[in-house]
Protein backbone atom coordinates (compact mmCIF):
# COMPACT_ATOMS: atom_id res chain seq x y z
CA UNK A 1 0.00 0.00 0.00
CA UNK A 2 0.98 3.58 -0.69
CA UNK A 3 -0.12 6.36 1.74
CA UNK A 4 -0.02 9.97 0.96
CA UNK A 5 -1.13 13.36 2.61
CA UNK A 6 -2.89 15.63 0.13
CA UNK A 7 -4.16 19.22 -0.45
CA UNK A 8 -7.20 19.87 -2.55
CA UNK A 9 -9.30 22.95 -2.46
CA UNK A 10 -8.14 24.53 0.93
CA UNK A 11 -8.29 20.69 2.80
CA UNK A 12 -5.59 18.44 3.79
CA UNK A 13 -6.52 14.83 3.97
CA UNK A 14 -4.27 11.39 4.41
CA UNK A 15 -5.21 9.10 1.35
CA UNK A 16 -4.38 5.57 -0.29
CA UNK A 17 -2.64 6.18 -3.32
CA UNK A 18 -3.85 3.57 -6.31
CA UNK A 19 -3.89 3.50 -10.09
CA UNK A 20 -3.81 7.07 -10.52
CA UNK A 21 -6.15 7.61 -7.99
CA UNK A 22 -6.26 9.05 -4.39
CA UNK A 23 -9.05 7.96 -1.76
CA UNK A 24 -9.25 9.98 1.30
CA UNK A 25 -8.98 8.33 4.95
CA UNK A 26 -10.34 9.01 8.42
CA UNK A 27 -7.34 9.12 10.03
CA UNK A 28 -3.36 8.72 9.81
CA UNK A 29 -2.64 5.49 7.81
CA UNK A 30 -1.49 3.59 10.95
CA UNK A 31 -4.44 4.62 12.62
CA UNK A 32 -8.01 2.65 12.24
CA UNK A 33 -9.41 4.73 8.97
CA UNK A 34 -12.35 4.11 6.51
CA UNK A 35 -12.04 5.32 2.87
CA UNK A 36 -13.89 8.31 1.76
CA UNK A 37 -13.50 10.51 -1.58
CA UNK A 38 -11.37 9.26 -4.39
CA UNK A 39 -9.59 12.09 -6.42
CA UNK A 40 -7.68 11.97 -9.41
CA UNK A 41 -4.09 11.78 -8.66
CA UNK A 42 -3.21 14.69 -10.71
CA UNK A 43 -5.37 17.24 -9.26
CA UNK A 44 -4.60 16.72 -5.54
CA UNK A 45 -0.93 18.68 -4.06
CA UNK A 46 1.30 15.61 -2.01
CA UNK A 47 2.08 17.01 1.08
CA UNK A 48 5.09 15.58 3.32
CA UNK A 49 3.62 12.57 4.08
CA UNK A 50 3.34 12.92 7.31
CA UNK A 51 4.69 16.00 10.10
CA UNK A 52 7.03 14.15 11.99
CA UNK A 53 6.14 14.18 15.98
CA UNK A 54 10.46 14.23 16.29
CA UNK A 55 12.56 14.36 13.24
CA UNK A 56 15.11 11.96 14.08
CA UNK A 57 18.15 12.02 11.44
CA UNK A 58 21.16 9.12 11.00
CA UNK A 59 23.66 11.36 9.68
CA UNK A 60 26.85 10.38 8.25
CA UNK A 61 25.66 6.27 7.75
CA UNK A 62 27.03 4.99 4.38
CA UNK A 63 30.15 3.28 3.89
CA UNK A 64 30.92 4.92 0.50
CA UNK A 65 30.47 8.20 2.38
CA UNK A 66 33.72 9.00 3.14
CA UNK A 67 35.43 7.85 0.00
CA UNK A 68 33.69 10.31 -1.41
CA UNK A 69 34.50 12.62 1.28
CA UNK A 70 38.37 12.11 0.88
CA UNK A 71 38.24 12.47 -2.72
CA UNK A 72 36.94 15.94 -1.69
CA UNK A 73 40.23 16.74 0.14
CA UNK A 74 38.19 15.85 3.83
CA UNK A 75 39.49 14.38 6.67
CA UNK A 76 37.45 10.92 7.15
CA UNK A 77 34.77 11.34 9.70
CA UNK A 78 35.26 8.98 12.45
CA UNK A 79 32.64 6.53 12.69
CA UNK A 80 31.12 5.69 16.21
CA UNK A 81 30.95 2.03 17.84
CA UNK A 82 27.29 3.02 17.82
CA UNK A 83 24.25 4.58 15.99
CA UNK A 84 24.13 8.20 17.49
CA UNK A 85 21.15 10.00 16.07
CA UNK A 86 20.76 13.44 15.24
CA UNK A 87 18.19 15.60 14.37
CA UNK A 88 16.62 17.70 12.05
CA UNK A 89 13.95 20.63 12.02
CA UNK A 90 9.91 19.99 10.78
CA UNK A 91 10.29 23.43 9.94
CA UNK A 92 12.51 22.46 6.65
CA UNK A 93 9.97 19.94 5.58
CA UNK A 94 8.45 20.44 2.08
CA UNK A 95 6.81 17.67 -0.41
CA UNK A 96 7.03 16.25 -3.59
CA UNK A 97 6.93 18.77 -6.63
CA UNK A 98 7.78 21.60 -4.05
CA UNK A 99 10.29 23.82 -5.12
CA UNK A 100 13.69 23.92 -3.08
CA UNK A 101 14.35 27.53 -2.53
CA UNK A 102 18.49 28.29 -2.51
CA UNK A 103 19.03 31.05 -0.24
CA UNK A 104 20.26 34.62 -1.72
CA UNK A 105 23.58 33.79 0.43
CA UNK A 106 24.28 30.35 -0.31
CA UNK A 107 27.71 30.26 -2.13
CA UNK A 108 29.63 27.23 -2.88
CA UNK A 109 28.63 23.18 -3.00
CA UNK A 110 25.01 23.14 -2.69
CA UNK A 111 23.77 19.66 -2.98
CA UNK A 112 21.43 16.69 -2.23
CA UNK A 113 21.59 14.33 -0.20
CA UNK A 114 19.00 11.31 -1.22
CA UNK A 115 17.96 9.32 1.94
CA UNK A 116 15.66 6.10 2.74
CA UNK A 117 13.09 7.56 5.33
CA UNK A 118 11.56 5.44 8.01
CA UNK A 119 8.17 6.13 9.52
CA UNK A 120 7.22 4.54 12.95
CA UNK A 121 3.98 3.30 13.36
CA UNK A 122 3.45 2.76 17.17
CA UNK A 123 4.98 3.94 20.54
CA UNK A 124 8.05 1.73 21.32
CA UNK A 125 10.87 1.88 24.02
CA UNK A 126 13.46 -0.45 25.36
CA UNK A 127 12.59 -2.30 21.70
CA UNK A 128 14.46 -4.92 20.49
CA UNK A 129 15.71 -5.45 16.97
CA UNK A 130 12.14 -7.92 16.05
CA UNK A 131 9.95 -5.26 18.31
CA UNK A 132 12.11 -2.53 16.20
CA UNK A 133 11.40 -3.91 12.51
CA UNK A 134 7.65 -4.26 13.48
CA UNK A 135 7.55 -1.08 14.57
CA UNK A 136 8.28 0.48 11.34
CA UNK A 137 4.72 1.53 9.50
CA UNK A 138 6.53 1.96 6.13
CA UNK A 139 9.40 4.06 4.23
CA UNK A 140 9.26 7.12 2.22
CA UNK A 141 12.45 9.64 0.55
CA UNK A 142 14.23 12.35 1.73
CA UNK A 143 16.17 14.85 0.51
CA UNK A 144 18.79 16.05 2.73
CA UNK A 145 19.65 19.50 1.13
CA UNK A 146 23.20 21.00 2.56
CA UNK A 147 24.63 24.40 1.98
CA UNK A 148 28.48 23.16 2.65
CA UNK A 149 30.04 26.39 3.12
CA UNK A 150 27.22 27.65 5.95
CA UNK A 151 27.78 23.47 7.61
CA UNK A 152 31.54 24.02 7.60
CA UNK A 153 31.32 28.05 8.87
CA UNK A 154 28.87 26.81 12.10
CA UNK A 155 28.61 25.31 15.00
CA UNK A 156 24.88 24.19 14.07
CA UNK A 157 23.04 23.36 11.09
CA UNK A 158 20.30 25.80 11.48
CA UNK A 159 20.87 27.06 8.32
CA UNK A 160 23.25 24.67 6.00
CA UNK A 161 20.27 21.72 6.72
CA UNK A 162 17.71 23.30 8.22
CA UNK A 163 16.80 26.46 6.06
CA UNK A 164 12.83 26.79 4.88
CA UNK A 165 12.19 24.43 2.07
CA UNK A 166 15.66 22.39 2.63
CA UNK A 167 13.61 19.14 3.87
CA UNK A 168 11.86 17.27 0.84
CA UNK A 169 9.98 14.55 1.72
CA UNK A 170 7.57 12.23 -0.06
CA UNK A 171 5.84 11.65 -2.44
CA UNK A 172 4.06 9.35 -0.24
CA UNK A 173 4.72 5.94 2.33
CA UNK A 174 5.00 2.67 1.51
CA UNK A 175 4.22 -0.27 3.12
CA UNK A 176 5.23 -3.34 0.78
CA UNK A 177 8.92 -2.69 0.55
CA UNK A 178 12.32 -3.72 2.11
CA UNK A 179 14.45 -0.75 1.12
CA UNK A 180 17.49 -2.93 2.55
CA UNK A 181 16.98 -4.66 -0.66
CA UNK A 182 16.50 -1.44 -2.91
CA UNK A 183 18.35 0.69 -5.23
CA UNK A 184 18.82 4.24 -4.63
CA UNK A 185 19.39 6.43 -8.28
CA UNK A 186 19.57 10.35 -8.13
CA UNK A 187 19.04 12.40 -11.51
CA UNK A 188 20.14 15.71 -12.17
CA UNK A 189 17.83 17.05 -15.14
CA UNK A 190 16.91 13.68 -16.14
CA UNK A 191 20.54 12.56 -16.12
CA UNK A 192 22.00 9.66 -13.91
CA UNK A 193 24.04 11.18 -11.32
CA UNK A 194 24.27 8.06 -8.34
CA UNK A 195 23.55 5.29 -7.81
CA UNK A 196 23.58 3.00 -4.97
CA UNK A 197 22.67 -0.02 -2.61
CA UNK A 198 20.29 1.48 -0.40
CA UNK A 199 21.04 -0.86 2.31
CA UNK A 200 25.00 -0.56 2.35
CA UNK A 201 24.24 1.67 5.44
CA UNK A 202 27.10 1.52 8.71
CA UNK A 203 24.22 0.85 10.76
CA UNK A 204 20.30 -0.26 9.69
CA UNK A 205 17.13 1.53 10.53
CA UNK A 206 16.47 -1.28 13.35
CA UNK A 207 20.48 -1.04 14.75
CA UNK A 208 19.28 2.66 15.48
CA UNK A 209 15.79 2.11 16.84
CA UNK A 210 17.12 -0.48 19.17
CA UNK A 211 19.88 2.38 20.32
CA UNK A 212 17.59 5.70 20.56
CA UNK A 213 14.76 3.14 22.35
CA UNK A 214 17.04 2.60 24.92
CA UNK A 215 16.64 6.39 25.86
CA UNK A 216 13.85 7.60 24.17
CA UNK A 217 10.36 6.64 23.54
CA UNK A 218 9.17 6.65 19.85
CA UNK A 219 5.84 8.01 18.38
CA UNK A 220 3.66 6.91 15.84
CA UNK A 221 4.47 9.44 12.78
CA UNK A 222 8.17 9.71 14.11
CA UNK A 223 10.53 9.74 11.03
CA UNK A 224 14.05 8.38 11.04
CA UNK A 225 16.11 9.94 7.86
CA UNK A 226 18.75 6.91 7.26
CA UNK A 227 21.91 9.15 5.82
CA UNK A 228 23.14 9.26 2.55
CA UNK A 229 26.21 7.61 0.45
CA UNK A 230 27.00 10.64 -1.42
CA UNK A 231 26.25 14.05 -2.73
CA UNK A 232 25.09 15.75 -5.81
CA UNK A 233 25.10 19.17 -7.16
CA UNK A 234 22.52 21.24 -7.43
CA UNK A 235 22.40 24.72 -9.32
CA UNK A 236 19.16 26.93 -9.56
CA UNK A 237 16.99 25.62 -12.17
CA UNK A 238 17.73 22.11 -12.26
CA UNK A 239 14.91 19.35 -11.20
CA UNK A 240 16.48 16.94 -9.04
CA UNK A 241 14.53 13.43 -8.77
CA UNK A 242 15.25 10.56 -6.22
CA UNK A 243 14.33 7.16 -6.96
CA UNK A 244 14.56 4.58 -4.44
CA UNK A 245 13.22 0.85 -5.88
CA UNK A 246 9.34 -0.29 -4.47
CA UNK A 247 9.19 3.62 -2.78
CA UNK A 248 9.12 6.04 -6.13
CA UNK A 249 10.58 8.99 -6.86
CA UNK A 250 10.98 12.66 -4.92
CA UNK A 251 10.80 15.14 -7.27
CA UNK A 252 11.79 19.04 -6.94
CA UNK A 253 13.05 22.02 -8.48
CA UNK A 254 15.29 24.75 -7.87
CA UNK A 255 14.52 28.05 -7.88
CA UNK A 256 16.40 31.42 -6.68
CA UNK A 257 15.19 33.25 -3.47
CA UNK A 258 12.79 36.07 -4.63
CA UNK A 259 13.38 39.27 -3.50
CA UNK A 260 9.93 39.28 -1.74
CA UNK A 261 10.94 36.15 -0.08
CA UNK A 262 7.50 35.15 1.41
CA UNK A 263 7.13 33.25 4.89
CA UNK A 264 6.65 29.21 3.55
CA UNK A 265 3.53 28.39 4.67
CA UNK A 266 4.03 25.06 7.48
CA UNK A 267 1.13 22.35 6.78
CA UNK A 268 -1.13 22.35 9.63
CA UNK A 269 -0.67 18.68 11.87
CA UNK B 1 -2.00 37.12 31.52
CA UNK B 2 -1.19 33.61 31.97
CA UNK B 3 -2.23 30.98 29.51
CA UNK B 4 -1.35 27.01 29.92
CA UNK B 5 -2.22 23.30 28.63
CA UNK B 6 -4.01 21.64 30.96
CA UNK B 7 -5.57 18.21 31.20
CA UNK B 8 -8.32 16.47 33.57
CA UNK B 9 -10.75 13.87 32.93
CA UNK B 10 -8.75 12.63 29.90
CA UNK B 11 -9.49 15.50 27.94
CA UNK B 12 -6.96 18.46 27.36
CA UNK B 13 -7.24 22.30 26.61
CA UNK B 14 -5.37 25.77 26.40
CA UNK B 15 -6.91 27.79 29.54
CA UNK B 16 -6.63 31.37 31.44
CA UNK B 17 -4.52 31.21 34.82
CA UNK B 18 -6.40 33.25 37.14
CA UNK B 19 -6.44 33.37 41.11
CA UNK B 20 -6.25 29.41 41.33
CA UNK B 21 -9.00 29.00 38.45
CA UNK B 22 -8.20 27.54 35.28
CA UNK B 23 -11.04 29.10 32.75
CA UNK B 24 -10.80 26.81 29.65
CA UNK B 25 -10.55 29.09 26.23
CA UNK B 26 -11.71 27.06 22.60
CA UNK B 27 -8.11 27.59 20.67
CA UNK B 28 -4.54 28.46 21.30
CA UNK B 29 -3.81 31.03 23.05
CA UNK B 30 -2.33 33.20 20.09
CA UNK B 31 -5.82 32.62 18.44
CA UNK B 32 -9.19 34.23 18.60
CA UNK B 33 -10.82 32.26 21.06
CA UNK B 34 -13.63 32.05 23.51
CA UNK B 35 -14.06 31.28 27.58
CA UNK B 36 -15.65 28.01 28.29
CA UNK B 37 -15.67 26.04 31.78
CA UNK B 38 -13.88 26.79 34.85
CA UNK B 39 -11.84 24.26 36.86
CA UNK B 40 -9.71 24.93 40.41
CA UNK B 41 -6.24 25.10 39.28
CA UNK B 42 -5.44 22.33 41.64
CA UNK B 43 -7.75 19.61 39.61
CA UNK B 44 -5.82 19.95 36.08
CA UNK B 45 -2.91 18.33 35.57
CA UNK B 46 -0.49 21.69 34.15
CA UNK B 47 1.24 20.12 30.75
CA UNK B 48 3.89 21.80 28.54
CA UNK B 49 2.27 24.56 27.56
CA UNK B 50 3.02 24.28 23.91
CA UNK B 51 4.19 21.65 22.19
CA UNK B 52 6.05 23.35 19.29
CA UNK B 53 6.27 22.76 15.67
CA UNK B 54 10.03 23.54 15.80
CA UNK B 55 11.72 23.48 18.91
CA UNK B 56 15.19 26.06 18.79
CA UNK B 57 17.65 26.09 21.44
CA UNK B 58 19.83 29.00 21.85
CA UNK B 59 22.51 27.16 24.11
CA UNK B 60 25.25 28.09 25.19
CA UNK B 61 24.62 31.84 25.48
CA UNK B 62 25.13 33.79 28.95
CA UNK B 63 28.28 35.61 29.48
CA UNK B 64 28.85 33.90 33.33
CA UNK B 65 28.61 29.89 31.62
CA UNK B 66 32.19 30.36 30.42
CA UNK B 67 33.57 31.20 34.29
CA UNK B 68 31.76 28.30 35.67
CA UNK B 69 32.83 26.02 33.12
CA UNK B 70 36.32 27.01 33.68
CA UNK B 71 35.86 26.78 37.31
CA UNK B 72 35.55 22.62 36.40
CA UNK B 73 38.18 22.73 34.47
CA UNK B 74 36.89 22.98 30.63
CA UNK B 75 38.63 24.26 27.89
CA UNK B 76 36.53 27.72 27.08
CA UNK B 77 33.72 27.98 24.48
CA UNK B 78 34.44 29.89 22.10
CA UNK B 79 31.68 32.43 21.48
CA UNK B 80 30.55 32.82 17.90
CA UNK B 81 29.92 36.40 16.67
CA UNK B 82 26.33 35.75 15.88
CA UNK B 83 23.72 33.89 17.46
CA UNK B 84 23.64 30.26 15.85
CA UNK B 85 20.56 28.42 16.41
CA UNK B 86 20.11 24.93 17.94
CA UNK B 87 17.30 22.28 18.59
CA UNK B 88 15.69 19.76 21.26
CA UNK B 89 13.35 17.55 20.50
CA UNK B 90 9.91 17.66 21.58
CA UNK B 91 9.86 14.05 22.36
CA UNK B 92 11.27 15.03 25.78
CA UNK B 93 8.94 17.19 26.89
CA UNK B 94 7.30 17.18 30.32
CA UNK B 95 5.15 19.79 31.96
CA UNK B 96 5.08 21.40 35.59
CA UNK B 97 4.80 19.17 38.41
CA UNK B 98 6.21 16.10 35.81
CA UNK B 99 9.05 13.71 37.10
CA UNK B 100 12.26 13.97 35.34
CA UNK B 101 13.28 10.55 35.18
CA UNK B 102 16.97 9.77 35.72
CA UNK B 103 18.16 7.01 33.22
CA UNK B 104 19.91 3.54 34.62
CA UNK B 105 22.88 4.07 32.92
CA UNK B 106 23.47 7.99 33.93
CA UNK B 107 26.50 8.47 36.01
CA UNK B 108 28.47 11.20 36.57
CA UNK B 109 27.04 15.06 36.30
CA UNK B 110 23.27 15.50 35.88
CA UNK B 111 22.04 18.74 35.99
CA UNK B 112 19.76 21.45 35.50
CA UNK B 113 19.77 24.08 33.14
CA UNK B 114 17.03 27.02 34.38
CA UNK B 115 16.53 28.95 30.90
CA UNK B 116 13.80 31.23 29.71
CA UNK B 117 11.77 30.21 27.10
CA UNK B 118 10.39 32.64 24.60
CA UNK B 119 6.88 31.32 22.65
CA UNK B 120 6.49 32.61 19.04
CA UNK B 121 2.86 33.90 17.98
CA UNK B 122 2.91 34.57 14.28
CA UNK B 123 4.30 33.43 11.42
CA UNK B 124 7.89 35.18 10.29
CA UNK B 125 10.40 35.66 8.04
CA UNK B 126 13.39 38.46 7.36
CA UNK B 127 12.41 39.73 10.82
CA UNK B 128 13.29 43.71 11.88
CA UNK B 129 14.21 43.72 15.79
CA UNK B 130 10.97 45.40 16.22
CA UNK B 131 8.58 42.44 14.26
CA UNK B 132 10.75 40.27 17.05
CA UNK B 133 9.59 41.75 19.56
CA UNK B 134 6.01 41.67 18.43
CA UNK B 135 6.19 37.92 17.22
CA UNK B 136 6.82 36.68 20.65
CA UNK B 137 3.69 36.03 22.44
CA UNK B 138 4.43 35.56 25.68
CA UNK B 139 7.46 34.00 28.10
CA UNK B 140 7.96 30.60 30.15
CA UNK B 141 10.43 28.43 32.00
CA UNK B 142 12.46 25.56 30.52
CA UNK B 143 14.80 22.90 32.53
CA UNK B 144 17.53 21.69 29.86
CA UNK B 145 17.84 18.30 31.82
CA UNK B 146 21.77 17.69 30.77
CA UNK B 147 23.94 14.68 31.62
CA UNK B 148 27.23 15.02 31.14
CA UNK B 149 29.36 11.85 30.75
CA UNK B 150 27.03 11.45 27.87
CA UNK B 151 27.34 14.98 26.59
CA UNK B 152 31.06 14.97 26.14
CA UNK B 153 31.00 10.81 25.02
CA UNK B 154 28.61 11.18 21.75
CA UNK B 155 28.58 13.12 18.40
CA UNK B 156 24.79 14.43 19.44
CA UNK B 157 22.68 15.06 22.19
CA UNK B 158 19.93 12.17 21.56
CA UNK B 159 20.61 11.05 25.01
CA UNK B 160 22.01 13.40 26.95
CA UNK B 161 19.90 16.32 26.36
CA UNK B 162 16.61 14.45 24.81
CA UNK B 163 16.16 11.26 26.48
CA UNK B 164 12.97 11.19 27.93
CA UNK B 165 11.56 13.85 30.47
CA UNK B 166 14.60 15.71 30.22
CA UNK B 167 13.03 18.90 28.74
CA UNK B 168 10.25 19.50 31.66
CA UNK B 169 8.46 22.98 30.26
CA UNK B 170 6.00 25.30 32.03
CA UNK B 171 4.24 25.95 34.63
CA UNK B 172 2.26 28.54 32.26
CA UNK B 173 2.94 31.39 29.46
CA UNK B 174 3.21 34.70 30.97
CA UNK B 175 2.62 37.68 28.50
CA UNK B 176 3.36 40.67 30.63
CA UNK B 177 6.57 40.18 31.90
CA UNK B 178 9.93 41.40 30.34
CA UNK B 179 12.23 38.69 31.26
CA UNK B 180 15.37 40.82 30.06
CA UNK B 181 14.83 42.47 33.54
CA UNK B 182 13.81 39.32 35.42
CA UNK B 183 16.15 37.11 38.04
CA UNK B 184 15.99 33.49 37.46
CA UNK B 185 16.27 31.38 41.04
CA UNK B 186 17.43 27.87 40.94
CA UNK B 187 16.58 25.87 43.84
CA UNK B 188 17.23 22.56 45.25
CA UNK B 189 15.22 20.86 48.00
CA UNK B 190 13.82 24.06 48.58
CA UNK B 191 17.35 25.47 48.82
CA UNK B 192 18.96 27.96 46.66
CA UNK B 193 21.48 27.15 44.47
CA UNK B 194 21.73 29.52 42.22
CA UNK B 195 20.61 33.11 41.20
CA UNK B 196 21.19 35.39 37.95
CA UNK B 197 20.18 38.33 35.62
CA UNK B 198 17.48 36.49 33.29
CA UNK B 199 18.41 38.64 30.51
CA UNK B 200 22.50 38.62 31.34
CA UNK B 201 22.58 36.68 28.10
CA UNK B 202 25.40 36.92 25.05
CA UNK B 203 22.36 37.42 22.53
CA UNK B 204 19.17 38.31 23.03
CA UNK B 205 16.12 36.62 22.16
CA UNK B 206 15.09 38.97 19.80
CA UNK B 207 19.46 38.81 18.22
CA UNK B 208 18.01 35.37 17.58
CA UNK B 209 14.80 35.48 15.73
CA UNK B 210 16.54 38.38 13.49
CA UNK B 211 19.46 35.80 12.80
CA UNK B 212 16.29 32.84 12.35
CA UNK B 213 14.74 34.51 10.23
CA UNK B 214 17.06 34.89 7.81
CA UNK B 215 16.70 31.60 6.50
CA UNK B 216 13.67 30.04 8.48
CA UNK B 217 9.85 31.12 8.92
CA UNK B 218 8.86 30.78 12.37
CA UNK B 219 5.77 29.68 13.54
CA UNK B 220 2.83 30.27 16.14
CA UNK B 221 4.18 27.87 18.34
CA UNK B 222 7.06 27.42 18.34
CA UNK B 223 9.65 27.88 21.18
CA UNK B 224 12.98 29.49 22.19
CA UNK B 225 15.20 28.12 25.11
CA UNK B 226 17.32 30.97 25.77
CA UNK B 227 20.44 29.07 27.09
CA UNK B 228 21.65 29.25 30.99
CA UNK B 229 23.75 31.02 33.32
CA UNK B 230 24.90 27.78 35.21
CA UNK B 231 24.21 24.20 36.56
CA UNK B 232 22.79 23.13 39.22
CA UNK B 233 23.16 19.13 40.45
CA UNK B 234 20.34 16.91 40.94
CA UNK B 235 19.99 13.50 42.75
CA UNK B 236 17.43 10.78 42.54
CA UNK B 237 14.75 11.97 44.79
CA UNK B 238 15.57 16.06 44.71
CA UNK B 239 12.91 18.52 43.96
CA UNK B 240 14.16 21.32 41.23
CA UNK B 241 12.17 24.80 41.57
CA UNK B 242 13.67 26.92 38.90
CA UNK B 243 11.72 30.68 39.87
CA UNK B 244 11.71 33.89 36.84
CA UNK B 245 10.28 36.21 38.31
CA UNK B 246 7.27 37.57 36.69
CA UNK B 247 6.68 33.99 35.23
CA UNK B 248 6.55 32.04 38.13
CA UNK B 249 7.98 28.65 39.09
CA UNK B 250 8.25 25.11 37.25
CA UNK B 251 8.73 22.45 39.78
CA UNK B 252 9.83 18.93 38.80
CA UNK B 253 11.35 16.18 41.18
CA UNK B 254 13.76 13.61 39.72
CA UNK B 255 12.88 9.66 40.18
CA UNK B 256 14.72 6.85 39.02
CA UNK B 257 14.01 4.78 36.15
CA UNK B 258 12.08 1.54 37.06
CA UNK B 259 12.89 -1.38 36.26
CA UNK B 260 9.73 -1.88 34.13
CA UNK B 261 10.11 1.61 32.19
CA UNK B 262 7.15 2.41 30.37
CA UNK B 263 7.40 4.32 27.25
CA UNK B 264 6.78 8.39 27.88
CA UNK B 265 2.79 9.34 27.31
CA UNK B 266 3.19 11.80 24.62
CA UNK B 267 0.97 14.56 24.94
CA UNK B 268 -1.45 15.11 21.63
CA UNK B 269 -1.28 18.36 19.90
Amino acid sequence: MRYARCARDGREFFAIVEQGEVIEISAAPWLAHERGLRHPLADVVLLPPVVPPTFYAAGFNYKAHNRHHEELGYDPVKVGDRPEVGYRAQSALVGHDAAIVKPAGVEGRFETEAEVVAVIGTTLKHATREQAQAAVFGWTIGNDVSAREWQHADRTFYRAKNADTFKPMGPWISTDVDPLASTTTVRRNGVVDATFATGDMIFDPYDFIVEMTKYITLQPGDVLWMGADGNTPMAVGDVIDIDISGIGTLTNRVVAEGRDNEPTERMPR
